[in-house]
């Protein structure tokens, strides 16, 4: 097998094996949004009037990567530590072949980080579109299941322990706002983060604006001098967002590198906030808690070992995942320190890194959808486990209640050393306190079996939920339109369909 | 000397040693914002009538970090993992000296982490608002600096070699707006991304309510069963965000850990922004470029060893900032990965961290201003560098003026070779172009000069620069409210104050 | 209270809040370090006569870092990027009190990194000596524990399941190795990793040679030219290292920095190895599992809020500290990658992170000596928790023993289809296969129930134990002879001791 | 085009991009590499008696890449979380098909981690040969390189100014210094840190033990009890032993990483390392410095905008690998803290993060190769250079010579003022100094001359080198013998050979 197209199938990486976000994020697609990003441009040149639309036309025709050779185009990276330099040589090829005249107009005035980071952006909305879909999925199931579980009473555990009671609806309600606080991290970046790169050499444009003075409007009508700059500049501008469907940035941020800042926080967050997720999954799945199961599937969770297992699968995939971006995403952020005009190596660092945090997050927002979708909820086994302290629990709730007849101090020191003894002893908190002479005529039976039932100690828990499922699933109050013409499909499916930006 | 209260002086952190948000972040703020913490929510709990007026007042006197010991609190943390438990016993301790009454009120129905976390976001509120005012003025001087060298040309630098020309005005223009990308940021926690903790035991504020029924309102009006728990909760945390300043979050965040990764991500972000000034200011120090220099002060830049030396130091220390913050960032973020109600860890983990993060980004935004505010650009060693390659920093406008004359694939060969020529001969590029034949009928002597001249190819740096400068410092829509009551007052100087929140 | 001598309580660090290594690498003792560093190089040079005898001991009796003013050292340290500078200057004004002829001679020919890198290598060594015994302590204790606990049978669980038996002794026996893998690494650093730095203004020992030639081959009355350079190097290096009990480097490493990265390593190793055994006794400690408890003391362990908790604290801090140091180690790794002869920045970045984890692992290790020694096994638990999954624990075993009689494929389809069936009924293993009329002549009643007691199927479990112990702690061909004169005495007492080196 | 097929073709890790390492650890090679773990372990139980020696040859003829589907195991890895269950399949098909008794035999008592991780150190320890190689190489093009430029002296820079003379014979021997470092723990870990993976479900190896007791001894004739348990594990490990070429661990490593963690540490060490190199060289290279140049190539280091750049690409390429490798390493060294006998999460995010550590560092040790081999050095500009501050660079000579005879602080005072004052007329030093009057009778016009000579003031510089490139390339003790069978053949062409192990 030829070494070069050894594939990716994702075999060290089941979180997005196979998974809609690895046609999006793949070499071809990179190559496909770098050509989008030179026949973008070449449109937008065209539109303003200082590239001939019928070069505009085949170059737009000719930007496919099933005509580049991506292999050769990788490798001739090795060369020029970019691989723009070979795919223009390979795209004005193609072009010269349909059109030899507007093979002169491809990468008219460019430099190479401006069609890299044009067509990250493109990959990156792509992704994050994805992403968004199986975040809003996610939030809505869960949001069902806290509804549904309002009301189950479950053991609240702190530092490893039972500490007091309460209710699935409000785990799952927490779950819940996290992932919608990603949401609105994602919609704030798909509605202004994601720029186009447009700088030329060094950020001045003055590639652009030289060609554009030669062959625009200003080369056929006028002199050189009486060619207007800043109009030309607002005009390129324009036209380039409208092609691309990116944000207009405030300047080449060639070595400004906020939008990758942004996209490595924004994913790390969202890698995070699912990874608590399934923290919180493993660990109600275990089998002696045996509180929540992942949905079973035939083959699903089976061992190549043990017959029995059905080990919670989907969690550990996005375990793995939030294990991941962080770091790698911290390697982007560090990236922000680039030197010069543009950086001779921290540029270069943040292309795989950010393509894996785009393929690990989008991984584990598809595994988050057949998680919520599908986890089973047990709870008699929460009632159950909720008795296993023998009502200590409540503990908390007793000590409450005797503070004002015994005093905060003696109330909480006799709730220690009856714990302790209910502990020794292994007998019920129950029994310990009712065998107190202290209570005899401070706690009656009946107030007692009250106080220690656990059902009825969850403070607001329903009331927080019903607050929290009141919450938008975004709050950003800039979420994209979804009619914006350039906002990508939702659903799973959209990471099937070709990633061309208007090809026509 | 006692080992215990051995000095933090900054010894191996000059990048913040002596800066006014050490102040703000010590154990000593740290442990005062808790105090404040406390009582906020003793005098909450009295506003909505569950705690008496007489108890929140006297709680609110005590709760003074000169009153506590601090250095048996952080000991005393090794017992119980956090520094709360002994806090609280600490403060009853004193508000019992003063009223005894008064001290059954104290942390009443609380946890741990209510505490810890309401006194970090007060802490995170105070570094802020320091970064806040730092940020503002590197912002305002970086503005002014573009505009003053708004032409003033120099090399343009990509992968450490000249490119084409740029203007110092562009680069500062550049630097200022990474600044006030991250002045956006801040704001955006200011106004709303700081909450204060509020849960309880499992944070369901089971015991928040358990003692308001029995001692507000309703114990005192009604039974037990008419108590209003949707009201009191409303009304507590109203309460309770007056009284600290703080935001309401959507649910107790004990598990739910959104603020820190949000601190996380932007001050990873601001010492990165910082961090590729100071790179760039470094390069452009070099004894080789000299374009720029740190402001002189006497001392300033000494070397142990060498009289001659100037160093860069500010530029260093903020380096020295931007290289730790992200990793560190890194570190706060996985701590999203927390398992169950409340984790045994992961909590932990963040304390010193996100004390790091705030104290570095504080010292770099404080060492900032003192470097933005005295850069010396030397202009005409710009203007001398741009001349270091006899004219091969702009090949590419001669490339582009002779494509449609020559075709672009040969125009570009042409000056492949010219350029290797002069470089293989050391003779400008002029020269060797007009001893071209194949130019003679193509390029006059005069177009060749003009066009060779350096200072008339910067595209369109200048109007970019304008366009910069308009941008507002930041562009948070919902930046906070100078006249918010609970906002930090800006200026340096505010870390000088006591960290108390209204006391009284 | 004067902001610069807030102390550093460990308020936000319980891991290391009053413990040994604390004093070890606190600001007091760097500041200590750095005067050794400086004391012992004014001894070496006089050693070979390079430097007046009568100077070099008015040096070391003036290096005591309580005739220096730490805070003004430290904030000197902002002018020049380093807290050398102001501490030679200080330490000049003392010597100079004593004896102003001596003054002349302090910091000899050195720079600022020289001395900072030896004090940092000498507070290294310290820090490292306290891990070091705290290790050793660890792994003995573990021994014992696996050794007692050698055929305690327990559930072996992967991927949060029941999967098959195990033995306590072979997991104690884990948790050990991972501490001698620790060990080893600790000693391979101490025997021969920490190296001194000497290198002068840009690593060529020039101010040194300059001195040493005009006073030391110059006393000796022969002409400069005559300077003997070989030699004087050779003498010159050994002398350092008998001084200073630190290895000699093969180069000066102002800008090679194997040993930084190699401290962090071992650090980053140390700490996740801790915290592997933190997060089992963690699992092992919660409610519903409670096969082993923390050791209790009085006050361990509590709740501000709930009476009956005794939380797994020391577990708790060891985790914390897992999770902070990798990515601060990380920190110090990128700093390798350091310009020129010494780096404006990236050396600045190492002080505090390598503090950091000295202090955090050094806090982690003795933590763990606490939870290693009071460990609370519970067998009889472990022993129940064996039989929760009514025998499917054994499932693999049914599985191996089926095969040669039904076919592997048969025999694994038979027991998925069994244990489902036994999930699903809730009903015994043992019933479900009881009943299977495809078992009736394959298995007898008999050999089911013995084959399905699962104490009888731990494997190897306790040869792997007997082997595991026969290893020595330290598997470190160089492990570093206790008997070296500056090899630091081992034991957590150690810390207590004062830090100087040779002061006579 | 499919999308499970898309090529990894490494056009965003052009530092890798078809170089050796790529086919060594791409998915293709893994897959082998677990089928070699599987094959391996059936000889090895072969060997010993416990399976027939026609099945281990059956499963040694079908365990080839080529026959299995990767793509069906890598997506049918989501069920399972792992890849091995499907491989086990798969293989067990492909083996039945040839032999159907053999199949039986397949994966004989096993569980996936042992064969994936088995099959991950053999992939390793193929990566770390080639590393191993390149280091080598270029280690020994450094030391030459060293060697010839002893004597060229160069400005040695710190904190980014010129500070005093070097070498560049001393900078070429402190490169190769790190890489030698490097090989040293390649060696290390070649030797005895790769350790086979055999433990069983949940390592106690009861399934091999199980089925051994069955097929083994009772082949042999003899009843289960007397199953020798401690001489099967004896053999078992040595026969494993000998047909992986991997080392015997201690234990069962599946929660017990330090094998991982030490790849870890290794991999980011060497990947620093060169980032130094790399660091340097682009300084170096500089339009202003231009005292080295990268091995120029056709069309190496072009742009796609200016045809004069002849960019530093390769030390650009080995600087993104030592910007991404570390944060990577950092997340493996965390996978440490993983829980129970197996993690669920712990264990799935090492693969990806070990591959890109083993591929990054593979591909920037090749690359390091060409950079080494291929550099240019300008020894003429180097001289020239030197010369840039007027003399200045030697200020410290001056102040030393002049320390005895004007005392140390006023020869300091005195060089100090100097300096200022030809920087500030842009006079060289020598006319400052000359025109002193205290001067006049303390230094004769010759002497300064002499002292002011930049070319007489490297120290010791030329006696470093010698002794530098006395110390051989690897000082592991333990460096691995190359007559070991196992060991892979050095030479990046052996990346090109079948990763299979004993094919027979």
């Amino acid at each position: 097998m030829n070494v070069s197209t050894s594939p990716d199938s994702g075999l060290l990486s089941p979180v997005r094996a196979g998974t809609p976000v690895e046609s999006v994020v793949s070499d071809t697609a990179w190559l496909q949004a770098m050509l989008d990003a030179e026949a973008a441009l070449a449109r937008a040149q065209a539109r303003i009037g200082v590239l001939p639309q019928a070069a505009a036309k085949a170059i737009t025709a000719a930007a496919r990567a099933d005509r580049i050779d991506l292999t050769a185009v990788a490798h001739g990276a090795r060369e020029t530590a970019n691989p723009v330099v070979g795919l223009v040589a390979a795209l004005t090829e193609v072009v010269a072949a349909d059109d030899p005249e507007a093979a002169e107009y491809v990468h008219r005035g460019s430099t190479s980080q401006d069609v890299f980071d044009t067509g990250a952006m493109l990959v990156a909305r792509h992704a994050l579109g994805l992403i968004r879909a199986h975040l809003a999925r996610v939030a809505e199931v869960l949001a069902a299941l806290a509804a549904q579980h309002r009301d189950t009473t479950m053991a609240g555990r702190t530092l490893a322990l039972h500490a007091v009671p309460t209710t699935f609806g409000l785990k799952a309600a927490g779950w819940r706002s996290l992932v919608t606080d990603a949401l609105e991290r994602v919609d704030r970046l798909l509605s202004h983060g994601l720029p186009f790169a447009l700088g030329g050499a060094a950020g001045t444009l003055a590639g652009y604006t030289q060609y554009a003075s030669l062959d625009g409007a200003g080369a056929r009508n006028s002199s050189q001098d009486s060619f207007d700059r800043e109009d030309f500049l607002r005009r390129l501008l324009d036209a380039y967002a409208e092609e691309t469907g990116l944000s207009v940035p405030l300047l080449p941020w060639h070595a400004l590198r906020t939008p990758v800042a942004d996209l490595a926080a924004t994913l790390s967050f969202t890698a995070g906030a699912l990874g608590k997720i399934a923290m919180d999954v493993q660990f109600l799945s275990r089998t002696e808690v045996a509180e929540v199961a992942e949905p079973t599937a035939v083959g699903r969770g089976a061992s190549s070992a043990m017959p029995h297992k059905r080990n919670p699968v989907l969690a550990t995939l996005v375990r793995s995942a939030a294990l991941q971006v962080p770091v790698m995403a911290a390697g982007l952020t560090q990236c922000l320190v680039t030197e010069d005009e543009r950086s001779a190596g921290a540029w270069h660092a943040e292309w795989q890194l950010l393509r894996e945090c785009l393929r690990l997050t989008g991984g584990a927002a598809h595994t988050a959808v057949e998680l919520a979708e599908g986890i089973e909820v047990d709870s008699a086994r929460m009632r159950a486990n909720l008795n296993l302290t023998g009502g200590q629990i409540v503990s908390e709730r007793i000590a409450a209640v005797l503070a004002p007849r015994l005093g905060r101090r003696a109330a909480r020191a006799l709730l220690t050393r009856a714990s302790q003894e209910a502990h020794r002893t292994r007998r019920p908190l129950h029994t310990v306190l009712a065998g107190l002479p202290e209570l005899d005529d401070v706690l009656s039976a009946g107030e007692l079996s009250d106080l220690l039932d656990p059902t009825r100690y969850s403070g607001v828990a329903d009331i927080l939920v019903d607050t929290a499922l009141k919450a938008p699933p975004s709050l950003a109050t800039d979420a994209p339109s979804p009619a914006h013409p350039h906002f990508p499909p939702g659903g799973p499916e959209c990471g099937c369909e070709p990633v061309h930006v208007r090809l026509g």
